[in-house]
C-alpha cells in the first residue's frame, strides 16, 4: 500500500510517499509544490493543484492523509492557509483518494513517541523510521510524518477491527481488560 | 460570453450563470450546492468539486468569477470558510477556467450602486437587472452578482485597453479628462 502525506501551505506543500509492507515502511518520494506571492490566488491554487494531480499519476498512491491546520493568530494567514488547504485536499479526492486527516500533534506522537517534540526531532526520526541517507526538508519531513502517522493508524484501525467480535464478553478492570 | 459566478461557503455555495451579449445580460442558470455538517471534510469538499464540475459541463462558462470571502470571528470558521473558497476555485481552475475575484463590496456597488446594501436590495437587483419572474435565493443572488458585476468589469477594462492610446496627449483637470 502506497500513502501520499501532505503538509499542506500557499508558498510551499509538502509532500511525502511511503510504502507500507506489513508493519515495514518503506520511502518513496518527498519533495515541495512552491508557489511565488506574487502571484493571484487562483493561479496559486492552479499551481497546488497541477503538483498533486502530477505526484499521484507518477506514484499511484492509494490512499492520502493530511496534516490539520493550525488557526493562525492572523485571521487573514489563516484564510490564506485554509485556500491552500481546501485546493490540496480538493486536488487528493478530485483523483478518487480516501483522504484522512491527522493533527501535528498526533503526527509527531506517530512520529516521536511525544506530541511536543520540536521540528528537528520529527525531520531526525522521518530520516530513522525510512532509513535515509539524510534529513528531509520540514515540509517534507512533515508529510512523511503524516503518511507514517496514518500508516500506524490503518494497522491499529485494523487490530480493533480484528479483536472487536473477541471484545464482547471483557470487562475493564482498574484499566484493563479482563 | 457566458459567466458563471460562484459565492463559495462549506455549508452552501451559491452559484449563476449569465450570458453578455454586447451590454445586455441574460440569465442562464442560479442554485446552490449543499453540504451537510456532519460530513468529513474531504467529502464535504468533492461534493463541491463534483458540483461546479457539473456546472461547468452542463453550461460551459467561459469564464468566471468568484466572491472574496470574509475574515469571520470565529478564527474555526475562517479556516471552514477559507477551505471550501480553496476547493471552489480549484475546481473552476482545474476546469480551465480563468478566475476574477471581487469582495461582496465591489459586487453590491455594482448590482445596487452603493456598497453597503442589504441582502434584500441586491435580491431584488439582481431579480430587475435579469429580468427574473421572482427573487433568486440569497446565495444564488450574490453569485449572480458576482457574475453582474465581473461583466461590467470585462466592459471596463475593454474601454481602459481601448482608450490607452490616446489617453497619451490628456490631462486630468477637477477629475475630468481635458
Amino acid at each position: 500500500m502506497i500513502i501520499l502525506g501532505i503538509d499542506p501551505g500557499l508558498r510551499t506543500t509538502g509532500f511525502g510517499l511511503i510504502e507500507k509492507h506489513g508493519n515495514k515502511l518503506r520511502y518513496i518520494a518527498s519533495g515541495t509544490i512552491k508557489t511565488v506571492s506574487e502571484g493571484e490566488l487562483p493561479g496559486r491554487l492552479k499551481i497546488i493543484l497541477n503538483g498533486i494531480a502530477e505526484i499521484v499519476r507518477t506514484y499511484q498512491p492509494d490512499c492520502a492523509a493530511v496534516e490539520k491546520v493550525f488557526v493562525n493568530v492572523n485571521p487573514q494567514s489563516t484564510l490564506l492557509l485554509g485556500q491552500a488547504r481546501g485546493a490540496a485536499i480538493t486536488a487528493l479526492v478530485g483523483a478518487d483518494l480516501s483522504v484522512a486527516e491527522y493533527t501535528a500533534l498526533q503526527v509527531k506522537q506517530a512520529v516521536t513517541g511525544h506530541g511536543k517534540a520540536a521540528k528537528e526531532q520529527v525531520q531526525d526520526m522521518v530520516a530513522r523510521l525510512l532509513v535515509l541517507p539524510g534529513l528531509p526538508g520540514t515540509d517534507a519531513a512533515d508529510a512523511l510524518g503524516v503518511a507514517i502517522c496514518h500508516a500506524n493508524s490503518i494497522d491499529a484501525l485494523a487490530l480493533i477491527g480484528a479483536l472487536a467480535p473477541s471484545l464482547s464478553g471483557l470487562r475493564m478492570k482498574r484499566g484493563r481488560l479482563v
